[in-house]
């Protein structure tokens, strides 16, 4: 790795710039990017809307602020925008847009601006895209997703304090989103234009980035990069506020005989610091319970990068990813609502070198793999079977 | 209260400005504020430095960046600023800087220009107050507290994963001062013009502003005006992950034999929605432990407004306000290192009217005091007599 | 204290057998006791049975078994019999019978042959005093207290695994009674008789003793003798799995506005070391929700003896008792239905020997009251005006 | 399965005897057993004893009692004899002893006799086999296992208030032990002879039984049987107050960079609803952390049978067992300190029942393995590759 980065004793490296380069950068518009203030809310299209509904609502305890036939309006217990998830009826099980408040209702002639001059197809919507919202802005942007931007929104009461309707498992925040692209350097480069920084990485020895995450509110991510074949969705994450709420969550779809739904964790990731457990909904749209990052808001933040074979990166505790994670995604819709073809990825896969019989993982630097031992061999080498 | 006020269903109103108005404002000057940050470290001037070592260090956990013989530098595990907590040998226990991290080292030249348009008593030193700190100011404000901004510091390791080192009660951010002053419309409308924004306040009926709670990084507070005799320092506040961080903070002082330095708590707030502790240093200088408010970073954020008859404004549980917490706080310093005069509040004093024989306290709107139960009327009817 | 206690490092003291001597016994019968598994139900009378349902299955969320107009039967998350609680409607609120679970259908004749020894008036009924449970032996004791004894039991199913209908605040086991008695060696004694093994208690230099925990199950207790005027009952305790578990009980009586019935704490406990609560429910019956004692089970088991002084003998914290915990409790019925007369305590009264001016609480063995902190004062020297 | 199983509601079956039967009993002894109260302490022999003491002293926190060049003598907070853990240093990594408490010292006795009539090696040394420890009796039991049964002990401080002493994953608590044996069914009946209730168990539809837990102490277990080739130690676990400590060993694992000690976990059981994770000390010898299972200890305690095929049996959130805990476990030693030949299962192992080609699981009874969803396919059908 490059001579500027500062190993640590927790066995990441630090910087202070985003170690990641391009050669293939989307060009960097002269229109200034709107003022992001967070991710604020995804519209998802469901196949079954009423098995979504018992998904999001009976199960994850989202709360409803208003629905109809063909859609259902959810909310943190925390917010007190309209709406944090937008589950939509439809043929095909996509992302209809990735939403992000901005500060300002001027804020959306930047956004225009800003996409129009990339060449995007931009629609803007005085009355807004869905219920609740105003002048809204969607784009379909340089890497292929369907972006919103708004700021009027429908104030409603902020649910924080009503502890008679928590449920164990209570999500009280949307914290951010997660998106599978081919190429991390170029998604990236274009997230630093739009405002977003650099947190955390993921790169191997050769510099090729496998994954990053950025942000607009001070946390570690408002939206992450993932290498892989897009454009994709790969996961919309709500927070809770402690690792039991999370566990909770596990026993509950346990006691209601739908623990398939569980993907991947209970766990503490590496990169965040954040405990995590990944959901797969009805449709397969994968969720993701989060809950205990940290602040990121200096502007001179360390940003953490780690080595791809550092086998505690994604899992501090070293359990393994399962392959599923890796390779499945959810489709993106046009602004005519037709799935987004998927570019495959050219650059290495980090399942492919992590796992199975070309990939390689450490627990402590220098060790190789064949000093792991028994009850782990066969989780990290088995992944080239699949 | 006005109408613009909305009464939620958990008691408390909200409105989109801050009500509060002041007779008697601080102009407001030309030059723009500084744009803050965050709280970033207190400066405590301790009168026995191994006492209060063994309080922070020992009993708290708190990391030592760095010390000497008169000085120790310490910080969370989430820092990666050289220090959130300074504690300095001296003569009179008080507070000798409130300091916040400013974005850029330009705008310590707007922090000079912005305090010495209003008669300030200005000092700067380009190679800090501190270690590890460098170009800074220190200012008298207007309210008479010592207030520092800095842009320049020394990054240390983020020990956030460091879980060796981690005790059961880990402190993991600096979140939140809290500041005595008699006049608190006076206050907020300052620091509104330092470009702080209200999150929460106290108020009465007839519009007398009790306390005030008032943000830069989008949680609660980066500080709290709050309404007594000043001025003077009510606490600084330090974050755990979870609210079982925190008893076993009291946990511990219970096995050290010091659960006397527990002064209130824990409990609920009401105001934050946080969970908390105070604690009392050595030298009586007030700590609060916190953990789990909300984000507050949307510019039309909700302003929450308590009545100070409900008693659950303070408290959630309704569990009662000791008399010590609302009448004891720490010295200010001026840059001579003299403690400030303190000014007598002459507004209602909400110990005055919420307990005792003149006060009235409710736990249900419509209610009245005589409807109290017999275990809760010695709590809110003995406070006169202290 | 006699010599053969031993004074540990966490300031209370241990000895092999329980230090308590008295000199007014009841007569230990020929008769071999019943063989007690556990205290299994109590049976209260409520003065609004709607009311105390809101309260027990609302609020804090106990299952229902079965109801009528008259009667509810309510259950544990981990329990398999009938009911672990019976409210009642009648007119006076009380305590109908302290209900413990024997290992065998004859232990039922040993309970009969013990009592009827001891001149104490005994009911036996084939039916049992309430649904659900089968043959069952009621008795006024000889301290004046109506136990039942009973090994025939409905099974219901045990929802432990049932997540799905678990609260924040779940509650799992009924975990102990506890009793309050003017004589409380004359009152410990006796239950030594009925097989109780005592596991902690609280006594002054003189040997006076204010308060003695004794179990069957191996657990602290599955009953306390608390010194006051009785008999009474002083609470019935619930147990969470967790902490936070009692914290979320406090945060939704807060956002029911019902914050009032809480009585004292959420607190740790010295004695017994478990994490605690009290409630009063709406007829002011105390109700102690409790978390995390420790294993007593073995013969030898050290006997924990706290000094009466030691200010975290009750709250390892050193948080104040309120008054009202020591003065108030509930009324008990005699076998006709009619409550019994309460008989004053005239040994030193636990409140009058360590709040207020006759009083005097230490947190370290060797401080004097002169030393406490401004804000332990007022706590700690009002409690003679109450 | 037999009639007289009832299915409950979270899809497991409860009855009242455990259904557990065996062609080929151990006679039954005419002698009556020990009266055993509780599992004690587990003695390994460990290959190299500092490395062993730095992974139970300083990752897992247990507390030294005393220690020597070859030995070192653990306990938990909550113990107050001895030792819950022996570590000798020896040439081959094995379990030496299975150490039990007993009622009185007269259990002795009754435990020699009732060996002894069985024709198992019996020793007694009056001094015990390990420091702190008295009159023992240790036994090649009928199924291979060396059992120690003692009654005198040397007392120690319980240290369960010291929480100036805890660590985040601070160990309260020895739970219980777990062997592997190839005849469940016969080792059950055997235990039962000695005095143990089952209290859960793993069958199939043909009345196999995998796995059965049983227990003196009331919860859940103080010694499992889990079907496989044996007599092998398949784990000793010890127990923390609440799931977060559990979590937190993982996340100093991870800080320490030897979380490749995790080998399963966490997780929740189905068995036991107890919270669990799985070690791997550094001579393979399997350690559980454990909490939160339920009270027994009624003479009518439901047993609850688990279908083999249902894959929320092991893990309540359907999270796959790894290969390796299944098959994988320590030797134990003989009264000469060799290791016991082992003898293979000839039932069906769980293993191949349920993972792989062969195998079958569901989550929803009725489901067929081919409705597995995607990220689960991978997981259960890969079993037969290992």
């Amino acid at each position: 790795m490059t001579n500027d980065k500062t190993l640590t004793s927790s066995g990441f490296y630090v910087s202070q710039e985003a170690p990641i380069q391009t050669d293939n950068p989307v060009p960097t518009p002269q229109a200034a990017p709107p003022d992001i203030l967070r991710c604020a809310y995804i519209e998802l299209v469901v196949t079954d809307l009423k098995r979504s509904r018992d998904f999001y609502v009976d199960a994850l305890g989202l709360i409803v602020t208003e629905e109809d036939e063909e859609t259902v309006y959810l909310r943190t217990f925390e917010e007190f925008i309209h709406h944090n998830l937008v589950l939509r009826q439809g043929p095909v099980a996509a992302v209809a847009a990735f939403s992000y408040r901005v500060r300002t209702p001027e804020d959306l002639d930047q956004a225009v601006a800003f996409y129009t001059e990339l060449g995007c197809r931009v629609e803007r919507r005085a009355d807004g895209f869905t219920k609740g919202i105003g002048d809204s802005v969607r784009v379909e942007d340089p890497l292929g997703f369907p972006y919103e931007f708004f700021h009027e929104v429908e104030h409603v009461e902020r649910l924080a304090w009503r502890y008679d309707l928590y449920t164990p498992g209570a999500l009280v925040r949307l914290d951010h989103f997660n998106q599978v692209t081919p190429d991390v350097p170029r998604a990236t480069k274009f997230m630093q234009d739009l405002g977003f920084r650099v947190t955390e990485d993921i790169q191997d020895e050769a510099g090729t980035v496998y994954a990053a995450w950025m942000r607009r509110k001070p946390t570690v991510h408002d939206t992450a990069m993932t290498g892989g074949d897009g454009p994709r969705m790969h996961h919309v994450a709500f927070a809770t506020h402690e690792k039991h709420n999370i566990l909770s969550i596990c026993d509950k779809l346990g006691a209601l005989r739908i623990s398939d739904h569980i993907e991947r964790g209970p766990g503490r990731h590496g990169v965040s610091n954040a405990f995590y457990l990944y959901l797969r909904d009805p449709d397969g749209h994968r969720v993701e319970i989060y809950t205990q990052d940290y602040y990121t808001g200096d502007p001179d933040n360390p940003v953490v990068t780690w080595d791809v074979h550092d086998n505690q990166r994604r899992d501090w505790w070293g359990n393994p990813v399962v392959p599923s994670w890796y390779t499945e995604a959810s489709l993106v819709l046009d602004l005519d609502g037709k799935p987004k073809p998927v570019v495959a990825r050219t650059d290495s896969s980090e399942m492919a070198v992590t796992i199975g019989a070309d990939g390689f993982s450490y627990t402590r630097q220098g060790d190789d793999a064949g000093e792991l031992p028994s009850w782990k061999q066969g989780e990290y080498k088995l992944g080239h079977q699949l």
